[in-house]
């Protein structure tokens, strides 16, 4: 018979909010308008999805029976999203971050053995068990901030072998743990070593080999490719993302990180669902991109880590072009050593200006967009019963208080996975 | 009889470290003699002192016998503490962060109820009991990190009684939490509304009721002040330390955040144990301070908080003169909305260009001696026994990974205060 929600400020986040440019300027009513807000709202939960959103006073009449059980909560809204992690790796590299920040060059960093290649020899070293183990405990403290929907990016293996023993450690966690992972396959990372200076045939391997098994196995149902100076140009980034199109997959980008490359054209050329970091886009790619229809993925703890914030991504242009933007960690060992989902929403309004309207927005319906999806990342009826709960006096707080959860339940398909001692939840 | 702590890395923290800005660009094995690493250490705890430490092979008989208990960790090294911040307060300002970030301007922040008076409002409107029982919350949240010194200034009462009840209250909160709160008097942080224009005889009233009577209770061993424009000019500032220091109480000072207003000179001409913010101390300042053993404390959240990032405190330009550095999170509802130790790590790391070493001796040896302190920030024979022990694979990990806790066990005056699932602690 279901259970209630019952929250002060309940945040709907509306599919189609009004165009977020119209929204920038801190305006309170404007940003609870994106962030679809319902004082005293209610949600009616049935099996897995939700049955009805409103204003309490409003709520059904099975809702109104006595018998029904309640949860109160000060804030709730959907499930948050990070939709864009590389979570499921081995090793660390906290002896690079030093030498970077101490100035050694890069290229003395890789000769003493930093660099991506690092992970990628210590995931091939890896057994499947080990990548499933370390991606199940990241992911239980993604869960207590908040997060329903994880993404996972394969891309150390960079072998056949290793891509698709990767995202098999994807599935295998996802059968232990209280969220939903969403595999990305990412064989075009960066060129392995045993490529070196033959890029086009790891392209090939890419193209030929990789993503068809991927795609035949149902590992993945997205392509990615690192489009920059040093990975992948435009045109390779085109061919593989075209390649996993034909195989079914949705295309994603990592786009214009390092230089401006072309990553957010081939973006809109192809149809990805986003182009992601952004950091050197032009103007040209970002009205493409808001033709498109392609979602600007913005990841802010990687500007900080790498010290590179005097170069961020144009967050404000992409809203004024009408792109959406959603805001994801990048956890990774290399430029993002963090699954701080409330950092990134302070970063995102410190250092993007953000609206908390707007940074809530993109850990939710943004991040949706993202990934192309449409059950998750608004309260509507009918969408997945992912819902997180916080014990905060306002939503903006969210933005605003972080190096700590706030988290007070997580609902995932219906089911409390994540309450602290203060929430009235019976076991 | 005691315990004994084995470490894979133990880091001692020695009091006088080599000249850190000998140490400064990363290389291994000077960052280890900062720390004064122990591989395989040992800590032997009897009551609440540290009674002996060193190598595990060389461990007294004592701790050879069989029926004394070991605690096995990682890295263990001395409790952390956060030796500036503002933890007494009431109410929050999450919407004034909001308009700063959509450029509000400040005059108009401050007319729609902005600014720091918001918080001395809520403060004076706030009983004892419930700042009391806001401090023992946000308390125990620290000691999770690791942190068993905790430094809470009052300052947003701006009278002698709102003064008094938050030095109280940090009072109060000691007996309930398991870290030390060391009470500061700030009294001197802003000039409340009813002495708008007669600054003058704000600073009298601090001088000639407020401090006498807090020495006389004996409510604060620290006098400090906000000496910046729109604060309190040099002349006060030295002023109302210098009357501390009659009454007792350890000269502290917030120096030079937003001008270059002299707070550095005024920190070395009256012999204070810290200078705090120093984004805008010039080299006259930072060769003072060093003459006169002034410790710099950095707070970078307010920068990233704030968006002043363009402009960071000179770290390395204080190492090389010669000053200790401590790194403290500024816990406050107006410039720097967290609790999280390790954030500040990483930026220490990303922003000053600290090295992994110089960021961990700032947390302790560092703010050890921001406080003057000498049987804290230290592992050695006669200290107290406070310790944090890590889950990580080396001491440097915990300036790279941010946004979670890595701590496996907190031991506070010898006893075992928090520990993790993982930890071997017998109840
Ligand atoms: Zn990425
Ligand atoms: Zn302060």
């Amino acid at each position: 018979m279901g259970y209630a929600i019952r929250a002060r400020q309940l945040l709907t986040m509306p599919q189609e909010a009004p165009r977020l440019a119209e929204y920038g300027d801190g305006g309170e009513e404007r940003d609870d308008a994106i962030v679809g807000l319902i004082e005293d709202g209610c949600v009616v939960v049935e099996g897995e999805e939700i049955a009805w959103v409103g204003p309490w006073e409003q709520r059904p009449k099975s809702a109104r029976r006595g018998d029904m059980d309640v949860f109160e909560t000060a804030v709730a809204m959907p499930g948050w999203i990070d939709c864009h992690t590389h979570a499921v790796f081995a090793g660390e590299r906290s002896q690079e971050f030093a030498w970077r920040n101490a100035g050694k060059p890069y290229v003395e960093v890789l000769e003493e053995g930093g660099g991506i290649l690092t992970t990628v020899e210590a995931v091939r070293q890896a057994s499947g068990q080990e990548l499933t183990d370390a991606l199940v405990r990241r992911a239980f403290l993604s869960v207590r901030q908040g997060v329903t929907t994880l993404e996972v990016k394969s891309g150390y293996g960079l072998t056949t072998a290793d891509e698709i023993k990767s995202l098999k450690a994807v599935q295998r966690a996802q059968k232990e743990v209280p969220c939903e992972l969403v595999g990305c396959f990412l064989g075009a990372h960066a060129v392995p070593e045993e490529y070196r200076d033959r890029r086009k045939a790891y392209v090939d391997l890419v193209c030929e080999e990789m993503i068809p098994q991927v795609a035949k196995g149902g590992y993945a149902a997205y392509c990615d490719v690192f489009c920059d100076r040093g990975a992948f140009d435009a045109e390779e980034a085109e061919r593989i993302l075209r390649c996993g199109q034909e195989h079914g997959m949705v295309a994603r980008i990592h786009a214009d990180e390092i230089t401006d490359a072309g990553g957010a054209m081939v973006a809109a050329k192809v149809g990805a669902s986003s182009a992601d970091h952004l950091e050197f886009v032009n103007q040209e790619g970002i009205e493409a991109m808001a033709a498109a229809g392609v979602v600007g993925v913005l990841m802010p703890a990687v500007n900080l880590f790498l010290g590179t914030i005097d170069h961020l991504a144009p967050a404000r242009d992409l809203l004024n072009a009408g792109c959406e933007v959603a805001l994801a960690t990048d956890f990774n060992p290399g430029s993002a050593m963090t699954q701080d989902l409330g950092t990134i929403l302070m970063l995102g309004c410190t250092l993007y200006k953000l609206t908390p309207g707007e940074a809530l927005r993109s850990i939710t319906a943004g991040a949706a967009r993202a990934l192309r999806r449409t059950d998750i990342g608004g309260l509507r009826a009918g969408a997945r019963a992912d819902v997180a709960c916080f014990d905060v006096p306002h939503y903006r707080y969210l933005t605003y208080h972080f190096g700590q959860t706030h988290t007070e339940a997580v609902i995932y398909r219906g089911n409390f996975v994540y309450w602290t001692e203060e929430a009235d939840v019976e076991e």
